[in-house]
């Protein structure tokens, strides 16, 4: 006779560190399984099963229980592109002209601001934010990213820190061979971390040329690291990359036979059918950042073209700078939006697929698509745990489009990451937020007095139009 | 000497009921007044005067006060076009071509359950999102009205309930003579009320024939009664009502000489340069739905050209069968990037410019721009604080940005309405939400079995695409 396990406890014979319990998952496998009154058995950091509760309790016992009755349970959400540092420049100028923003605003502003101390409570501040959302995996491609690594290392999230490489001085590295140096000492110092993957961050292929982004193709393959890129984001980068290389970035990269897939490219916004192929072709990922690109008038990439060609697609925020927050709530809204509006076909970019972009999309962008972005077992146990007794969750007769459409990212009740509860009840377990807050009021008060000798009395009235 | 008040007591001796005291306040004036430590003093429903801190103490002496500290203090946000019984079917159905939507899910689904109840509930439901997302007034249009003014008036928000005039059947009236009697009962029933302005809602010039729209105006004429209306969402409408007319839905009513600064039109994405001059000229109030317009690939509304013109325009969600939320941050995100990517011109919809829209725009929509919209003095106090403590609110250097790009509604703190608090650290005083909710999820269960069944197995797949 079965053992009869007392109401809502495991009491099975087999062990469990962690048991996510009584909510309603998501698996985002294939078939889209949603399991109500589900307990998600989680040991070394690894799902071993999501299952019917009772039958669950019945075959686990578990050190620890979390209880998410009320709540839909789903794999953690995966920014695939953001520069984390930059949440400390969020909103610093907004609704100007592109090039005024970065040559006026955000250089200077770096220049100026972007040390080792800058990049670490930037990237402490944007672990918070994306714990608090309901981000488990972040890729990330900045400076001094080292502080990066070791921001998603005390967070205890999931990350992917590409140290930035360019052809001109930069706030850590004065050439591109220096750059690399202090890649190498990223690749290297960081290997074998379980969560932390060290990558490489070519900025794009308007900033890092031909020979450097030989050099960089080369120490990934030697590292078998992640390489992080901007790629055909505006129409002003491709008349760059036209005039310097008389051909457009993917295909100039293509020339240069370094794509293959270790490459994660973020917008592709401007991209034609020929260069969608190529990019299938070489196993890039791509990253589509939506909010990013309408705030920043860059356009709407070609989804489901890109989909449909097989590239494998995910979501980021990009930096704080342009979006105005790393909230993949809002941007997966933005996404589903975005696309029925510009096609005019209502049909475009449905709640499903959206949610499955900013989860496996954004896994299997980033090449790991094994190992995360669902709930099936084996995988890492990044999970969330997101409320859904308040009124916009009300009825709900569709989880997935309650999460795209409707979903507030602050509703994150629960965050889990290789097995660890970083953020229970909506208390972030391994922050010092205090301190987080205290230091970017701080730089927020030194920026501020930065930039406003630098306006004049009406700073959008001075700002060219485009023409 | 002057009296010196106590730490952070409102001592002076002229009388207030109210105090908000703390907070950094938007006064959404003409110079865009931004006051930190700022104290909001209410009286009789009233704003009295928005001053420093410290000095309106010296003045005022409070009943109660509301502290604001860590919080932003601003007018409550106006949704200018929703249909709040819809909430019952928020999300029943997405991603779907727009005729499917309406005639498969739809119209089936509010034939069999629109009833009053239903109504009733629904109202409920949304006051209970709007009062905890920060909104303090909602225009709508839909049937059974007076529950909707029920509603408005048992929470505590400002509403302009208008009863859905039809030249077909609807869940309230077999005729539109029967709607017209019915808007008679609710304009006369609820004269007079200081939150709730009964209004018409003839639903648009496709669904309503010229004689019915004439004796509408005619009958808004009598009582001094707003009119809302759809107009010119969509290319569908303008195929329709040019078959039926042999003109566009503007001309169409301009022609019938009923347009006047009563109307408030909803919608307005398809309309040329006369058009927008000829509403101008009429003084009618225009409602943007972005994210509706999106959701359904309706297009992105003429903005920028219906402000030049001087259209009063507001903002508003749209039902929640099409959104799917009653959230006005999250429609004020989407308004500000909408428009950047569709003109690529990033300057486009700037903050400042998109929070007006959602306040004093949208007051001067429904012709209400000298009682609502603002905190300047002598204005109803309807007023909401929004806690900024949280990472996606630091650093804050502008607070219009945060509002705009960053801000969840489920931060919102506070929702006074014409004096009176409805929502104290985030507890609704007003509504029993718990009986809301259970109602909300009965009608989910009761609506999920009847739209089951119509579904085929691969409802996506069996949806007509767009040609």
């Amino acid at each position: 006779m079965a053992k009869k396990p007392s109401a809502g406890r495991s009491a099975g014979s087999e062990r469990i560190d962690l048991a996510i319990s009584g909510g309603t998952a998501l698996i985002l496998d294939d078939a889209d399984t949603v399991i109500a009154d589900a307990l998600v058995a989680i040991r070394r950091g690894r799902i071993v099963e999501v299952g019917p509760r009772r039958r669950m309790e019945r075959r686990y016992r578990a050190r620890r229980t979390i209880r998410a009755e009320g709540q839909l349970v789903l794999p953690g959400l995966i920014n695939a592109h953001t520069h984390v540092a930059m949440t400390l420049l969020r909103g610093v100028k907004d609704d100007v002209e592109l090039m005024t923003w970065l040559t006026k605003y955000m250089f200077p502003l770096e220049a100026r601001f972007a040390t080792r101390e800058f990049v670490r409570w930037g990237a402490l501040l944007a672990c918070w934010e994306m714990i608090a959302s309901g981000t488990t995996t972040f890729a990330d491609g900045y400076f001094f990213e080292e502080e990066v690594a070791k921001a998603a290392d005390e967070s205890g999230l999931r990350a992917f820190p590409g140290q930035g490489i360019l052809d001109v001085p930069t706030p850590d590295a004065k050439t591109a061979a220096e750059g690399l140096v202090r890649a190498e000492t990223l690749l290297s110092g960081w290997a074998g971390h379980p969560r932390v993957t060290p990558s490489l961050f070519p900025h794009s292929c308007y900033m890092v040329g031909p020979q450097t982004l030989r050099e960089t193709a080369a120490l990934a393959a030697r590292y078998d690291a992640p390489i992080l890129t901007h790629l055909s984001e505006s129409a002003g980068e491709l008349a760059m990359v036209r005039e310097r290389y008389g051909t457009t970035p993917v295909r100039h990269l293509a020339r240069l036979n370094i794509l293959d897939g270790r490459w994660t490219a973020a917008h592709a916004v401007v991209v034609d059918e020929e260069e969608i192929a190529l990019l299938a072709d070489a196993g890039v990922g791509v990253v589509h950042c939506a909010e990013s690109n309408m705030k920043l008038a860059s356009g709407a990439a070609p989804l489901a073209k890109m989909l449909a060609a097989g590239i494998p697609v995910g979501l980021g925020t990009d930096g704080a700078a342009s979006n105005n927050d790393l909230d993949l709530f809002g941007e997966m809204g933005s996404v589903a939006r975005l696309h029925k509006v510009v096609t005019l076909d209502p049909t475009a970019a449905p709640a499903r697929q959206v949610l499955r972009l900013a989860t496996r999309g954004s896994a299997a962008a980033l090449h790991r698509e094994r190992e995360l972005g669902s709930l099936e077992s084996g995988k890492r146990a990044d999970v969330i745990a997101i409320d859904i007794s308040g009124p916009n969750a009300l009825p709900l007769f569709d989880p997935y489009s309650h999460l795209v459409y409707s979903a507030h990212a602050s509703s994150i009740r629960t965050t889990v990451v290789e097995g660890r509860v970083l953020m229970e009840n909506r208390r972030v377990r391994t922050l010092d937020t205090a301190a987080i807050a205290r230091a970017a009021s701080r730089y927020g008060r030194r920026i501020s007095a930065a930039v406003k000798p630098q306006q004049s009395s009406s700073p959008e009235a001075s700002a060219p139009k485009r023409p």
